[in-house]
């Protein structure tokens, strides 16, 4: 990825709330990657919702800079798991965060159920494009 | 505050990111409520970078919804500190967040040095501000 | 309106492109407080989408600058209508705009049906709301 | 570029604010890959500042599509140009735009003067970079 330009605040560095985009970018492309992307999760009628985030900054991007996204499994329950993320530019890490997301019901428009009743047990396809955890923080 | 309809995602709920941009802006009127203003830390040639956050969501807000942020101190180090926060609708939190800040220098222009070498000690104005810890969280 | 910090690139001014949600959010609250409410066009199985923009800027607006954002009604046809806007800081026009909107049919989700096809003649509940043009542009 | 999933909105298509910053980000690519990088510019002491949009959509981009962003000299000026943009799905055109930029000053850290007194003309090496008018638009 590449840090926009409208990203970069007063302070000359990315504003630290698109670093949750970028996470979400990069878990649906870690997931479509190994067989469960957004439509395939969709037509089992499930999403996922992020419910906790810890991020550690140690750098800031600044505008233009590219940068990569690491993703890897950290732990997988029975309706919920979690993701370790890190950001690094020219190999260096910047940024780690770990964050867990439920698995949701969802309605055929691809809405949350409303009141957010709609927990599921992870599918099968999930649970296989997660395979076994690596984690890239300590919690 | 009230949910934009450009934030809300195609869940039907307001995306992650954005939290951080309500707390940032609770962050910022807390501060300068208290005689800490933008303004009076930038003439003082310090601001404050987030360097860690811990968001943990029990609902999503949809949107046009109107909802409020508390703030509260949680910590007060030498060169950090850490706020708590909390979104309410009619009163019920539906999300909490733990956030530590770091004082850093800055230039004329409210950027940031670059390096990231630029820690400094909580200025007494700020540290008025800050006040008696008060935590909304655990941890 | 306040302009927040995350909108604020690195010119030290408010991002083009938040115009488009401060205009978003003024529109539809332009319409419910004349009776045509979101919830009220959806309930009537049709919503507004923007299909062409003209934005004129004579002056940035900066960190935490309050603002309001004038709107009136400048055209209203069969199937769209044209909406002015101008936010003003201190009583003087910083931005003027003239955005041209379609009705369209929605799904029970709230979504517009694919491909495009759902124009819908202006309801009358949303003709009463618009009223009278009273253009604060010449085009 | 590729839609991402935080810029859908509840109509199940990008919200339209966040065709600026695309269009923001081919402006520099488009500059920066005819020698007038940002870094470039900012070095000769200029910037340049969006004065006036006209944008027209004629279909929704939606979750992860895929689309180009193409641009092309639309008008020079003394102190001001103008540029034509299309996002482009399987080669079919989604949405046009041309955006007027003014030639600025900015100081050391990147910012515009306050006031906005700093209109400059185009250097010879933005002059360079543009070329030849080549419109996409009537206008």
């Amino acid at each position: 990825m590449r840090a926009r330009y409208m990203e970069v605040d007063a302070q000359g560095v990315v504003f630290n709330g698109w670093y949750l985009t970028y996470f979400d970018e990069a878990m649906t492309a870690f997931l479509a990657a190994r067989g469960a992307s957004y439509a395939t999760l969709a037509a089992a009628g499930v999403d996922v919702q992020l419910v906790h985030v810890e991020v550690d900054w140690t750098a800031g991007l600044r505008y233009a800079e590219d940068f990569t996204v690491a993703v890897s499994t950290a732990r997988v329950g029975r309706t919920s798991f979690a993701l370790d993320f890190q950001t690094r530019r020219d190999g260096e890490a910047t940024c780690s965060a770990r964050i867990v997301y439920v698995v949701m019901a969802i309605d055929g428009s691809g809405k949350l159920a409303a009141g957010g009743s709609g927990k599921r047990p992870i599918p099968a396809l999930l649970a296989a494009a997660l395979g076994d955890p690596a984690p890239l923080r300590a919690r």
